[in-house]
């Protein structure tokens, strides 16, 4: 049996990280065979990367360096993790992955998307089964976000403006590929939330 | 006035370094402004990216994660280093560059040439203004290189057949871009492999 890969994304505050959690558990608790994992990262040398990426001075790498060490984490996660789980036919439910990247780093400057995607495309060339995208005011998420500021901070201080860009690119990508995507509303109970999700993901593991 | 960009490559044990050091030793003593440098790393976010790409376990990365993690170093190397050294009109003279990864890498399995290929385009975009292949029986630079093996020994031991192919690769390479490499026999003193080095270079920069 093929394995799920399932992934959750949207602006800083809105919830992800949670709804990831929450539908592993709950999913676990199904009796399902599941895998947790995160982006960037998720693998041991990925969570290296991610380090070399997150800490330290948030001027030490361009876009674009960052975008390739991105596409370097997300392939050995890949190679290490997400694949051998599939091919074993466990679920994998990632806190986020390719879109975050296509959001965070591709609407940071002219160009950037394109390389986004064009590495995507060369070194990865993996989409998820299915996208939860946790929509949010991006006011609210950004006041969330910062209320739990730590030592990664960097991504999670570019203002409401980018958080908006962001919520509309991921939007903009839900309708693109509307297989893929779903965008449930993230400004409710996170219980509330989690129903939704845990709905959707049943109706795709058990249709 | 533009600045000139001159890289040495070879197999291992070929005395690339020592090339490299004699030759932007020798510019600087002519009054040239010479910035000598190194791959992978060469800047200070690149020579990080060196330390987790070399250290631990061989296999800890696959060829694929490899490339990318190098393509990075380079990216930040070129940014932060050689072009505004070049457009300081500076002369940088790098031990190693793009030609490495196409031989180390890209001819350690099927479609990994074309991988590094095909990033380097994206990513990379530049190739140096002259490349010094300095050209090794395979023997005899494992030979050499098996003598001074140190902690970052990973790629220093890969055995005559596969140096074998890269010297092939790096003789192809200049057989197709005869205007920016010049072969150099390097079976010969280090200073008589410096003297012919020296001379190609000052009349390029002179010429």
């Amino acid at each position: 049996m093929a394995g799920l890969f399932l992934t959750f994304e949207g602006i800083d505050g809105s919830g992800k990280s949670t709804q990831a959690r929450m539908l592993a558990e709950r999913l676990d608790k199904d009796g399902f065979d599941v895998v947790a994992t995160r982006e960037p990262g998720g693998s041991p040398g990925a969570e290296e990367i991610r380090r070399l990426v997150l800490e330290g001075d948030p001027d030490r790498w361009s876009a674009e360096t960052e975008i390739l060490l991105f596409t370097a984490a997300r392939r050995d996660h890949l190679e290490r993790l997400i694949d051998p789980s599939l091919a074993a036919g466990r679920i994998v439910v990632c806190d986020r992955f390719a879109d975050s990247t296509r959001m965070y780093q591709g609407l940071r400057g002219p160009g950037l998307r394109q390389i986004v995607d064009d590495l995507h495309e060369l070194m990865i060339g993996r989409e998820p089964d299915l996208t939860f995208i946790i929509d949010m005011d991006p006011a609210t998420g950004h006041a969330r976000a910062k209320g739990r500021q730590g030592s990664e901070e960097r991504f999670e201080d570019f203002g409401t403006d980018l958080q908006a860009r962001m919520r509309t690119g991921f939007l903009e990508l839900a309708a693109a590929e509307p297989d893929r995507c779903v965008v449930v509303d993230g400004d409710r109970t996170p219980e509330a939330v989690a129903a939704d999700v845990a709905g959707i993901a049943l109706e795709r593991l058990r249709g």
